[in-house]
């Protein structure tokens, strides 16, 4: 799908002029149409072009939600939630206008559950937000895709991040939602039991639908207890093939590694220049273990041993806080890095994931296109799940930067299909990846086709998104 | 619900009989119709009254599936799937007829990746059967219900059992499946990747879905590798409440236990007599760790401890592999003591679900409802995950002891939703439990509705399951 497809989405300006004047008279100063309030809801974290909204109302409750989702289904106007805008593949855009609900004001922590590790919240707490709350209490919300996202949005674009080779990711973590449905009403899709055989899993089903089933209301999430003990390492190795080899090994031994993180020779280059580190420029893994002093020490020796079988060089690890922080800060900061090394260019962050067995032979692969098209685009993965992310750096302003930029993604994506793999890890699918689902899953995105039109008949919710049509 | 209520349903005696007649000619003698094979079919290990298929497939690939569904389709015949028949709600009832596809000859394991840490297999082989098969890999399928389900039973009842504490339930163990849909199309719900963000999550929407919605073809499943060490012990407490105390704990501390489990007075001395077992009769807790030598003596003693801490006696503990089986079958055969505590009764096999702070609570209401009512009830509970099962001894012939039995079980299942719990941790709803799924999950059983009528519009796949109506 190129992207001048993407800005399509028919509009019914008369519907919508009718919903600005409903919410406003409903919301007043909660409601907002100015152009840079809307253009900040639009898209911006990503290469695509932002549509923006034609309102946005700061919800404060789910009240506000329940009396929203109203006004749009009586007058079929779409409806897009929006958390922090962190999310990379154009979820937040208004393709057909309408009314972007802003979470930033239900950001509270309904009840927390220290016995039972869990908690609810509203959608719009951030998880730094979520962990910073939650520190007294001995837990934490492990999942980190990185940004300093909203619950709500790493709820429905089913995000991971560095840690989910030990935690899961989102679909592991959310023990139920509550959500507003297309006929108005707030349903619950499940209890608090840690499991559950009662019925369909829609639980799951709203996490990644990306807002295209319902407006989410609350979250309730798995909590871990702290670790008492957090150490990290890092470990050069010749080869991508050797470091993917290590990388196997770990999980194929049970270790119950916390993160394990590849860097390609390139993106370890751009951090070193970035973040002040002096690495050795080679494919390198960024490991870490949560534990007890003794378990992360046999973790860490268990783990060196490994390294050193595939040539692996010396693995330096480490308890100490502020080292294993500068070097996770510098994971963290992997994106601005990559930024750095072309100026003014922009970054295409996409993401696959392919089986495991198949992580060195796609990077690999992937670093020779880069090479033999002439582009800067350094890699990193969170290899203990098989998932990997190209920072493509490009020129937005040039209409052939752009269709250079889209044509290896196109590359990549069919690299990763014909692997067994899939178009997004956890980017989701929202407008840049639709025109790779159908080969992902052929039939079985009718079926989903299916159950959006099944709940969401007039199809209010995120129009655009996950399907190119309603 | 009364058990009246589901022997109703009605049948289309004409597109029946055509179904047959289709059957044969396309089947020949793997279509049988015979009384004894068709009972065979129907309900057997659960106190829920026997209904059974017109007909009896006896499936042996993908292409007799579809074959199947398409004469069913045309004529609006139900499809029941059949895979060992251990399911304990009714799942593979006929109450409206229809044909039941047996899959025990659609057994293969279509392919082993080893270091993905992962497998495909056909629905009908059942858990023993694949890790026996897997043996020599080093690698296993942990899930386990106890009874020799096929894996198509379990994903499609979202089993789990003892040691889901560590390993998860089926949820989060089934990485795909195809399926054979309304349309006669077969569908892939996903890819091999590990994680995948690509639209609805269709693989967690079929599992636990019990027929409802097609009908499974592969399984594709998430391995372990085999431990090095398997280490158990037991150990017994003065009440109910430390026992739980000692379980919250365990899990709280992130200790990895692979399998924690509470039996109640009345089971230790069931499992004393069927077992040969000479355990003090009060509350006990068998735990099982799972590691290399170092962690698992590791995670023994900081279980110790807290046991001792909760008031626990001593905790006995043995990597011995002769000593832990027969703890364990002891475990597995609770049933089996169970009814051999009432000669010539049946049992009720029961199952809710709460957070594990309302455990202790939850099991002593009940144990108080078991002794006010002079009914014979052991307990038995999946206690890292909250989850317990009632075997109620009562009079299956006698009206009076039916009723008994379902007054018991409706005030269980109130008792488990009164503490935010589910009426069914892992039996699923099947006939047996559609009476509770409205209080559970109120307006969501109205999209579970609206999914099913989607996928399925003319209420061919296994009907009268999770819904009264079709």
């Amino acid at each position: 799908m190129a992207l001048s497809d993407i800005r399509g989405g028919e509009r019914n300006e008369a519907a919508i002029a009718e919903a600005l004047g409903r919410f406003s008279a409903r919301f007043g100063a909660n409601f907002q149409t100015g152009a840079a309030i809307r253009g900040q809801h639009a898209h911006t974290t990503t290469y695509i072009p932002a549509q923006l909204p034609d309102g946005v109302l700061f919800a404060e409750s789910a009240d506000d939600v329940k009396a929203a989702v109203a006004i749009c289904a009586a007058l079929k106007v779409p409806v897009i939630p929006f958390g922090t805008g962190s999310s990379l593949e154009g979820q937040v855009n208004a393709p057909s206008g309408g009314i972007s609900i802003d979470f930033s004001r239900m950001n509270r922590v309904i009840a927390v559950n220290a016995e039972d590790l869990d908690c609810t919240v509203e959608p719009g707490i951030t998880r730094e937000e979520l962990n910073t709350y939650l520190r007294d209490t001995g837990l934490f919300f492990p999942i980190d895709p990185g940004a300093n996202a909203s619950i709500g949005g790493m709820t429905s674009t089913r995000a991971s991040g560095t840690n989910a080779v030990r935690y899961g990711t989102m679909k592991d973590n959310v023990l139920a939602v509550t959500a507003v449905t297309a006929n108005g009403e707030e349903i619950r899709t499940a209890r608090r039991a840690r499991k559950s055989s009662a019925g369909y899993d829609l639980t799951r089903l709203f996490v990644g639908a990306e807002g295209t089933l319902g407006v989410l209301t609350s979250v309730t999430l798995r909590l871990q207890g702290i670790p008492a003990v957090i150490a990290g390492g890092v470990c050069g190795f010749p080869t991508l093939k050797d470091a993917s080899d290590a990388v196997i090994m770990t999980i194929q031994l049970g270790i119950p590694v916390a993160r394990i993180e590849l860097l390609n020779t390139l993106q370890v280059a751009a951090c070193n220049a970035y973040s002040g580190l002096s690495l050795a420029e080679q494919p390198t893994l960024f490991v870490e273990f949560h534990g007890n002093e003794e378990s992360v020490r046999l973790q860490s020796e268990e783990f060196g041993a490994i390294a050193a079988e595939c040539g692996g060089g010396e693995f330096r690890w480490t308890a100490d806080a502020a080292e294993r922080a500068k070097l996770w800060k510098a994971r963290h900061d992997a994106y601005w890095a990559a930024k750095a090394l072309r100026p003014g260019h922009a970054v295409l962050a996409t993401d696959v994931c392919v089986p495991i067995s198949r992580l060195a032979d796609c990077v690999a692969e992937t670093e020779a296109d880069i090479e033999a098209h002439g582009l800067v685009a350094p890699i990193v993965g969170h290899a203990g799940d098989g998932n990997f992310h190209v920072s493509l750096l490009f020129d937005d302003k040039d209409p052939e930067g752009v269709a250079t930029a889209e044509a290896f993604v196109a590359r990549l994506n069919g690299r990763a299909l014909a692997m067994d793999g899939t178009c997004t890890g956890e980017h989701g699918i929202g407008q840049g990846k639709q025109g790779f689902l159908p080969g992902e899953l052929g039939g079985a995105v009718t079926l989903m086709a299916a159950i959006k039109h099944a709940l969401d008949p007039d199809g209010i919710f995120n129009p655009g998104k996950i399907f190119s049509t309603p």
